[in-house]
This record gives C-alpha cells, sequence and structure tokens, in this order.
C-alpha cells in the first residue's frame, strides 16, 4: 500500500532528505511531500508572482497566501503527517500545520527534542505519536508494514 | 444573538478581564470562555488529579490530557475564537488552538503586536482578520451587532 | 419553532425592512441577520479598525475580512436563507453568500426579477426554491408554519 | 503527484486553452476539467435532451441542471480550482463555483483585473490566492512542484 | 432533555394527531414538526404562490421545491424521525425522506404493517428499530425517558 | 476521466445491460456497478449465506442486511447515480439509494415515465436532473466529456 | 455553560447514581443522560414492545435496536462522554459506546481499574483523559469551570 | 472493482491467513490490511522504538500510540471492515475498531460465536452484516462481484 507522507517543520537543515534517504534504505512505498524548503524563495514568493508589495505586511500576506496554498493541497493529499520542531525559531506554521492535520483526522507523528517536551506538551498529547528523533518517526512508519 | 467566544491565548497578563470589561461596557451579548489562566494549576493539574508521575514527561502528558480535553469542550461549544499572541514565550498551545478552530470552521480573529508580523504571516493569512490590539478585536466583535 | 433567517443581498433599498415588518405582520417567530447595509461603513471598516491603508486594494481587503466574519457568524448561526437580487450592480457577494449557504445545507430562497432568469439561472436552480418578490419569499417561509 | 484542476470561469474566449498550453510548456503533471465552453450548447443542452419547454425560463431550468450536474461531477473530482472573471457580462457562475469549493475546502485561486478588485473585494478575501493573470495562477501552480 | 420529533409518512388519515394525543397523555416533552398534511395545498402550493404554470409537470415542481424546502429545515432541526407506510399509494416521499434521515444519522423509527414486510425489507434494515403500529413507536419514544 | 456509475432501480428487466451497451457504443470512460440483478438470489442470499430463518421476516432482514451492505458499498465508490423507476411495483429502494446519494451529494439523474411525474415530484426536484428514458440518461453521461 | 454528559459503562451498580450526586454537591450546571439501568428491562425491551421473538437471538436482536436507538439519541445531545469499565463482565457495548463517541469527537473521559490497563491501552490511548475513579472523572468535569 | 479489507479482531490464531488464502480461491480482487499480528511485538512496540519506560502503563500507553497510529492509517484505507470476536479474551480493540469503522460508515461484518450473541447483541445490531464463520464473511465478499 503506498502512502503519501507531508513533512511539516522547519527548513533550516536537511532533515527531509535524512528522511526519504532513510526510507529509500527500508524500500517502504512512501511518497514524501512538504512546504517549500527555500527559505528565500518562500519569503518572497508573493512578490515574485504578484510584483512588488507596498510594506513588509503586504509582502508577507502575499507569500503565505501561496504558501498556505501549497501547504493545503499537497497535505490534503496526504495519508500522514510527520511534524518536526526544532530547538530554534518560533515554528508557529509547524504547530499550524500539525494541529490542522489532526483536526482533518490525518494520522499525524510529532518529532521534538527533549528539551521541548514541556512547551509542546498539549500538542503531544493530541498528536497520534510523539518521538524525539527522525530515526524514530521511520520506525514508526516502518510499522505500518510489517 | 448571544455568542460565546473563545479566548485562546497566553495566560501572563489580565487580557482576558479586559476583553470581558471592555464587552460590558459596550453592553455586547457575548459570553467568554478560555484555558485554565492559573499557569501553576495548569502545569500541575495532571498529578493533582491522577496522582505523581514518575518523570516530568509523564506529568506534562497528564496536565495536557486534561488541558486539552477543557480545550475540545470549551473551543466546540464557541462561536467565535479570539487568538491572541504576546512577545514572549513559544505559544504553541495559542498556534494549536486557532488552528484547530479556523479547520472547524469556526470564525477566528488573530491578535498580534506588529513585531511578530513575519513569523505569523501563515496563520494570519489562514485567519479570518488579524489585529494588533484587543480593543480592535473587540471592534470587530462589534461589528456583529451593528 | 423559532428560525434564524440570513437576508443575503443587495444594500441599496430596504428590502430588508420590508421583510422584517411583512414577517411581523404574520406573526412569524422569526428572527432576521444579515450583512452591514451601511454601504459607508461596508467599504471603510477596514480603515476604520485597523488604521489606514497604502492603496486600495489592501483598504477593500482589510473591510472584506471584516465583513466576510460577520457574514460567516451570521450565516453559520442561521437556519435559512434569502438571497435576493435587484437589477443593479455586480452583486457577487450575494452568488457567493447564496453559493455557500447551498454547500452548507442552508435550505435557501433565491429572489431574482424576471429579467434575471437567464444569467441566474444555474444559481436558480441549485437553490431550493426561486420567487420573484419579497412577498412570495415570506409566504414559502409562513409555509413552513401551516 | 497528478493533480485535476477545474477552471472556473467566462467561456467567451479561450484563456482554458492557453492555460492547458502553458501547463504543458512546463510539464506540469496537471489535467484540467471545467464546464462546457461551447455558449450554444450551454444554453440549449436542456431542449437538446429533454425537449422543447414551453417558456424560457424552463427551457433555463432545463439547461442549468445538466450544467450543474456536469459541474458537481468534475469539481467534486478536482483538487484545486482556478476562477477567472473577466470585465464583462454578470458571471454568477463563477461566483458560485468559486464560493461552492471554497465551502468544499477546494483550494481557489480567484484571476480578476485590476478594475474589478472593489467589487470582487469579499470572494477574492475568501479565495487561497487572487491574481491579476492566468500566467500568474500558473505561477501558483508551478510552485507547487518546486 | 425537550426532543423534537419529525413524523414522515402519508398524510391521508390523522395518524400525526393520534401521536400527538398519545405523546401528550404520557407527558413526554416531545415537540412534532412534518409536512404539509392538507393535501390539497401540498399539491396547489407552487401555483398558490409563483402563480400559474403551463403544464402539470411544472405545477408540481413548483409545489415540490416548496415542499422540500419545508422538509429540509424542519427535519434538519429534528433530533428523532417517525416514518409511517400505509397499505395504500407510492408513498415515495416517506422513503426519500427515512432514507434521507438516515444518511443524517438522525435516529428513525419505521412504522409499518406486517404486509409490506417484504417491499421494505432494505429500508427496515437499515432504519434504526422497525414496529407495526403508532403505540409501538410512542413507547420507543418513552424508552428514551425511562 | 474515468467514472464509476451506480445504476439503482428495477431489476424485473435488462435496462442495465441496455446502459453499458450504449455507454460502449459512445466510448464513455465508465465502470457500472449496481445492486444484485438476479431477484431470486437477492431473497435468499441471507439463508443461502446463514441458513434457514425461522419466519419470512427474519429471512427478509437476513437477505436485506447482506444487500444494504454491497449497495453501501458500491454507491460508496461510486461518482455518479442514475436511479430509474418503473411503472410497475413499490421500489421503494430505489427511493431510498437515490435519496441516500443525494444526501452524500452524489450527482444523481432520476429515469421516470411521465406517469410517474406527480408521485415523485419531491424526488424529482431534489434529483440534479430528471430524464425520462435511459436514452436521456446516457446523454447526460455524455455531456460530461464534450 | 450547561453540559450535557452521557454516562457509558455497565449497569450492575449504580455509580451514576453517586457521579450525579457529587455533581450536584459540587454544584455543577450538568445534565446525565445514559443508557437503561434497569437489566431486565434493558434485556427485554424488544419483546416487551415488539412481542414474542422465536429465538433468543432474535429477541436479543430487538432489543438492542431499542437500546442501541435511545444510545444514539441521548449521546448525540450530549457534550461530554464519562465511559466507565469494571473487573467484571464483557462490556463490550463500553468500548463500543467510547469509541462512536471518539469517532463523533465527543471528549470522552475513561474510567478503568488498573486492573485494566492492559486489555484497554488502546482505548485509554484514544480516549482525551484516563481515570482510575469516578471521584477523578468528576474533579476532570469540576475542572471545565475554574 | 478492487477493494481493500481490514481484518479487526484477535490476533491468537491465523484466521487472517485463512481469510486471504480463501479470497485468493475465489480470486476476488481484494486486498487485505490489518493490526500486527504478532503479539509480543505488539506489546512491545513502544519500547521498542521509544525505548525503556519507567512502568507498565507508560509501556502500554507508548505502544498503544504506535498500535492506535497503524490502526488509524490502514482502517482510514479501507473500504470494507471484518471484524471477528471468538470465545476468549476482553477483545476491547474488536468493539472499538468495529464501532470506530461503523461510525465512520465503513461497511462492517461482524464474525462473532453463537455463544456470544448476547453479550454482542448491540455491536451486531449495529454492524452491517453478522455472521458466524470467516466463509460466510467472505461469501458477503464474494456476493459483492456477483
Amino acid at each position: 500500500m503506498n502512502l503519501t507522507v507531508y513533512l511539516a517543520g522547519q527548513i533550516h537543515d536537511d532533515w527531509r532528505g535524512e528522511v526519504k534517504k532513510k526510507a529509500k534504505e527500508k524500500s517502504l512505498p512512501l511518497t514524501f511531500v512538504g512546504p517549500q524548503t527555500n527559505h528565500d524563495r518562500s519569503d518572497n514568493v508573493g512578490e515574485d508572482i504578484l510584483g512588488e508589495q507596498p510594506e513588509n505586511v503586504y509582502k508577507d500576506d502575499a507569500a503565505s497566501s501561496i504558501n498556505n496554498f501549497r501547504t493545503e493541497v499537497l497535505l490534503g493529499k496526504s495519508d500522514v503527517v510527520i511534524a518536526l520542531f526544532g530547538e530554534q525559531y518560533k515554528q508557529w506554521n509547524t504547530a499550524m500545520d500539525a494541529s490542522a492535520a489532526l483536526a482533518q483526522n490525518k494520522p499525524t507523528i510529532l518529532v521534538r527534542p527533549s528539551s521541548l517536551i514541556h512547551p509542546l506538551k498539549e500538542l503531544s498529547n493530541k498528536a497520534n505519536v510523539t518521538v524525539e528523533t527522525v530515526d524514530q518517526a521511520l520506525e514508526v512508519l516502518s510499522y505500518l508494514y510489517e
């Protein structure tokens, strides 16, 4: 059974590449999708497509409308979500995507370091499974096929 | 028309009291609900009810199951949500609640200072209305009755 | 049985007042809600609450976010929708509200003059009932209580 | 990931052909569907299939039932909607289809000329993304695959 | 706990009056709603409100749009449905209303004489409870309050 | 675009074979499903699988549970429904299936002879399209591909 | 805020009376509903209303159709569910009701003795909150009003 | 038409292997999925992936979160459910899965020995079909293709 997995979360290192490589090593029949991972492109896509905006708030709104469009399409087509939190940045998009996925009954794995146990406790309690590493998330996906 | 408003967001100052007072001054027929605002009680409610847990992660999970229960009941009964972000703390619960409300088609007003425009841009774009102050949020609620 | 009726449609004459007066004459237990009918307030509410915007497109978007918030709340609380088209103006809001109501399975009465039969034929076919006058719409509401 | 795109909107020029040609040039894995674009056939399909009707209102209702059937089937199978408004005609079908798509959580791109900013402001605010040209809409679709 | 009960089914004898009288005798806190029971009014309501139609098929469609509007509103507000079949007439409306209620997860009691066991077997199997008399249906409602 | 069509209705002549043959002639990419059309097998399947039952009412309930199971699976996988009424028999299953399909927003074509206009007027008004012959139903399906 | 609480679970001791008494002592604005707690009446209600059945399996099916009807109505009207497991009996109804409540997003508290931790681990993980005593369940309800 | 069948129920004998073998003999185009059937792996998967837990209740919760994740994914992708009860064990997972499937409108076949008629009567009444043997369940599946 082929499944599509949405990889929500930070775009500051190549954890998605790591997930894909390991899934391939395990020969899991998974297709991975996710947000734009080029940070500059993600921030500028509104002006790239719609032209210059008069202030940053409008530039940000234009970009976010297109980023949200992408997320809605790709998350909507997914069977499973992995949402990864790192130790830096606000990462409110990750919380937003994980919560939206859970509200749509998409089975969701939360990945977070132990340093974030306390501030993420309510989201962790709502997630289907909480793990600490990408390897553990892959073991959970792998368990679907045992 | 009486409406119930869920007040999601930080519990470190009395912004909910301010909202209620101003709604009363405007004679708006609104009932306000929200999370536990006693921070210690919110953190300890799991152990308060279920007894001591062996480690912090289990204490946090016990507390969050009861906090999430409260949120699901009260948010589920609400017609409108106000989600307020402040400049401090992770506030992932606020992002989680706002996103869950939006996924359930609860009309949602986001309140955030201008310093948070960029990191909240995607959530702001999904929210029905974004404002910068509690006063503005109340003006939006008041507009329902004009 | 008390019912709430959303009155979608143009705000250029007092047809809502006429509906309310006639419902009262018939002693129908109906509560009526609807959009902001003060045209200037509707156009300016974004800047009224959020302050001046740099261009008209942003002024319009700010106003429409607050108008849409109002519509979502009040339409969501309604049992029945009356959507009235007149001979002037684009009236895309009316089409948008009627279509949203129908997609949410809100029983909807379309009121349109015979001059608009052709351009409104698909919306008319989707509506539960199509009539030509406010009086006829009230007779349909009145039929609920026979 | 293959996606199906419903092209709602006016049928008075060949903008759909332009969209398809450009998507092909960009090698986007998209399937396009949409309404009947032969205007006479669209107006006459009721009588074509069901036989002559006694008056125009019945002819229009017969045609619209079959046009709406087509829209419900094809829009229901789509992942994404592009709704294009031009400067002429009532275009209430376009507003109806865009609003129905949004109510079903179909991610929707609105295309409208700047001359229509004001009358379309509420629909634009509800749409996921608003752009001014078909080229920009295609750039948004293309962004899904970056 | 007050409940609203929709009484679907034939309108050729006063079984609804019997239900209401017996519920009153048992002091059950029930509100009863249902279709138009004046047969002529039900058949003519389209022309009564919209004016004369050119053929019977249009007269019937006009009437049924208003009858269906009534059913959608009142069935939508109901907690429970009783659908009664008698030995005469086609009674396709009753089957339609019972099936629509079941599809909306409205708990539904089917009342049918033993002579109709075979032709109603699939609908009976889908209904929550099947009984043979109005008295038995009332005993089922009464059981809710034991 | 391949579509699956559920053919609800009487099983006393080979109208389904006619539909399939004509769809093939028109090269429409349609897959047809429907109820058990062997009348004896449909009536006896409960006892065939579960063994003899003590009375006809139990035999009928056993059969109908398996017939309803089949309908739920196959109707649930369908994109479009054709529901055909003939001049004989109660045909309450057809009304039940058409109404269930409409309640699930499955686009539905009603086929009925003109002699049944009056008793089927409410179901006809709810259906997306009403036609009188199988040929007309196929023309409607064919219109999806023009 | 008044809430309705469904009390699912065994009917072999008076734990529901205990819950109601303690809620009253705490002055919680709760209305409690639940299944028939007279065991004989619950087992016999099918024959009580529909008359003698030919075998136990039919007697049981008749009773269960009426018990399920009651559960669907009352659970459907509830805001919160408490599901209590004791150490005896199969209690499959309790598991069925708790799972149905969770699937309908009704916030649910599971009460089970520590001896049942292992066999109830999956249901406990799905429940919003798991406690061991009725007193703890009431503390959770009470927390809604702090 | 290919269908996916979820096989819920006990994991103490190889009834799933029997189902698959018989479906293959009948050449039914079915794909079977289900829970982890290695009992030790199912009990230990939490600690296998997340590491040792301080007490059994936490070990069980960790395992069940991953087992529930698997069930949600695979049940969510299924068209039909078979839920089998045997004479031993609590089998609350089976009741939970069958009830969740029914609440999601997944057509469900209950398999239970005649010794369990009474304690399973309510779940049996809710299931689409109840049979006593795996062979009978396969005959029901086979009936979909006649």
